[in-house]
């Protein structure tokens, strides 16, 4: 008496490496290098994005590195251009990025419009992203929930689209899961939501509609306990994911209803 | 920077049992017992519940009986009283209950309105709890959302209040979390999220309102894999419970805004 | 190429009587009689409910009356119960209305759960509405979104059913769109959304989803300006109205998805 | 006793032109120009938008002409790139509207991205808005809910930007507000949100926003009955704009509750 259809897994596969884990956390915001190490840990994520401009890897041999704490060989490290506001800005971190990491290729793009909003400048990204393919970067990009955009993204040759769910730093959660419904119609690579997490559930929801994964900072580092929250994502990640295979029951206005709400009531 | 706080746990404890497992799963409308077996053990749940008057547990002897495939021993089960119309219906099914499994006290008690919608009678359903309660039931009570009809049957002694978060069986959410609060607000016996949950996201909801844990049959039995769903749930409930007790981080219309978000925009 | 059908309009008959407006207002939280019949005015009301309790109509006739500023000739007066607890209290309270009114039958009943909450206690609000009806009032009666308590109101005989869209005073609009629709479905007098609209969309909303009207109080008096809000309320009431009676185009992800959206996505 | 402020009220005015109606209606779907014509009057609207690819304003001569039956003396024609998927074709089509109307110099550029979504094509439509705007048309810009492309059209010099509530014929409303109101707080042309609407209640949502202007084709043109649907479209946006206007009461959880709901509940 199953009304739904499960669906076939298949693991995240990012510039040639599979994932067990499908969230990826960041770097910033957290009291100190400890509580990141022990969010990470909590959270299961085998990848962790660092804003090349902001922490330090190395740049500044006088203060204590990152790579001091959270081990390159066990976490695979995503440099990202938090902070920069045009192409030329991000491609240059990007570079910076590859020569401090021994030839690392895979980068976070991101470009922002500005500093209070901190929404994406989608045309300085498209700008960035051809230069960084070109240029032999392995690019994930952060964008907008603009389905153009995002198919585009993935045509110049990114390896995965970022769609925020909503600004970063604004814990709004998905904020128009039809853009992000019509951007996962059209995608060969994957889609994994960057931004707007508030808390597990909004994760959870992220993975129900399909995406390949979610990245996530401040909903770890500003919750009351951020370890604990990280917990909580790494459940809510799977969750979602485990919910949007296993295939979910039809909604109905009540059980003996002869057939689904087709949103025309509200 | 952590703008929120987080909170202490506590253990779930129904009638002087304390359970790990914040999710209790159903016993309806799966393929058979051997599936239900599979779902309550991926769901990490100690607690099932059973329709008395349909689920074979001994009544009818020439039938298989689901205690020989699901042990007594092993998980809690909670006798419910789906199919009464009436409270003198929901009374005589819990003593029966009682009879049949030597003495047993605990019951989830349910009085529902008509087979069309599966609304609970909540009128019925305060009849049949006084007498319950007076006959030395532990009675878990299964209600809409009404805070006052929640607080009245706490007040009669029911050991952990139910509410709704949709009509069983229609899988859509919880349509009314504004009222699950109110009812948070003023109880001092567990409240359970009993109905409605469609989907994992749902439950992580249920969870971060503060709810002590969520009861679900439909969502589980009717998903393309069920047993997938049921490992889906089990992260869910702990997922939200964990991230309720972390404290999530504030609403805000993007990172650098002054104020959360206060409801007057929308 | 029309996908919807519009339907017939019946006019809104209470108590044997004809209404062209289908907004109702309320007499609290005004500055002065003077601005209550300026909202009343701007908002093509033709009944106005008024708190037995604590409006003037004359039963202190040292002090100025409502009834010396707005017309009962021009408006009809729907006495109310408002800061009644219990039947016993509403019921006294609306046969002082019918004696102070000089047999004035038409009543609104509530009967409120507590002073914090506001909301309404459906128990008691039975119980009054059987001996409002018995004892020959025209009862109109404020309640929960409990479709079945609706139901069973309309059966004791109440003239209209008022279920709340969210709290009095809150402001929060229709929170259950869903219970209203069950409401609906089974309905044969009027369904009058009573407390809860706090803009005008809720109201549209409201009235597009198929009730026969809208009450409503603080909206408007606590709007910054109220005459000006109980415009806007007018034109949304009969927006709505129209919407439903047009018949609204399908919702689809977009134009040319073959099927409109089953609220399987999310 | 109120708790917010009023608004001051300023006229819409579009390339020198004030208009007492917020809303502008299409013509594309209709039965045929007579209903199109009675739509328009039962819409109050004054501005008709037009897809110069579509509806022959001349072009053909020798079949009738919406100019016909819809009088340009008495409303403002707004030409229409509708169909045009490049930057050229739109700029192209402009042009040949100029040349058809007598040096008509008012234009709605919309680019979009393909004809499955009907999702605007933002650099295209930044590309072209520039060259219009050089070429010395008056151009009202559909795009995105993009924050930073609204801005940017504006910077280029268009007279009004248009983003989209949700993809055109879809009828989804106002899918994400926030970024509406994020355009909103930067913008210094008025902002008229374009697509989307499928209902009443949608438009006013759009207008209790504080947009100044909603537009709008098939949310008349395919609901049941067009011409009531015009007219509940026209009370829609006033009563929207009258509740920006008079400043709505503020949410909370219920009246007595001390603060605004501030987001960080749900």
């Amino acid at each position: 008496m199953q009304n739904s259809e499960h669906r076939q897994d298949k693991p995240l596969v990012l510039a040639g490496k599979t994932y067990q884990s499908r969230l990826i956390i960041g770097s910033g915001k957290y009291a100190d290098f400890q509580q990141n190490l022990a969010a990470l840990e909590a959270s299961g994520a085998e990848m962790i994005t660092v804003a090349i401009r902001r922490v330090n890897l190395g740049q500044n041999k006088d203060e204590p590195s990152l790579l001091d704490v959270i081990s390159p060989e066990k976490y695979t490290f995503l440099p990202n251009t938090a902070g920069c506001y045009t192409a030329a800005d991000a491609v240059r971190t990007c570079r910076m990025a590859r020569e401090l990491l021994d030839g690392h290729k895979l980068v976070k793009l991101e470009v922002l419009g500005d500093q209070k909003t901190l929404y994406p400048n989608v045309t300085e990204t498209l700008v960035a992203a051809e230069q960084l393919v070109a240029d032999g970067f392995d690019v994930m990009v952060y964008t907008s929930d603009d389905p153009l955009i995002a198919k585009r993204l993935e045509e110049i040759g990114c390896i995965a689209v970022m769609p925020l769910g909503a600004p970063i730093g604004s814990g709004l959660g998905i904020r128009n899961p039809y853009n992000i419904r019509m951007i996962l119609e059209n995608a060969t690579v994957p889609i994994i939501v960057d931004a707007g997490v508030g808390t597990a559930s909004d994760a959870t929801i992220a993975m129900e509609l399909g995406c390949e994964g979610v990245l996530m900072n401040t909903a770890i580092a500003e919750a009351g306990d951020p370890v604990l929250m990280a917990s909580a994502m790494q459940k809510a990640v799977i969750s979602g994911r485990e919910a949007w295979l296993a295939g979910r029951m039809p909604r109905k206005l009540y059980a003996s209803a002869s057939s689904p709400i087709d949103g025309t009531f509200f």
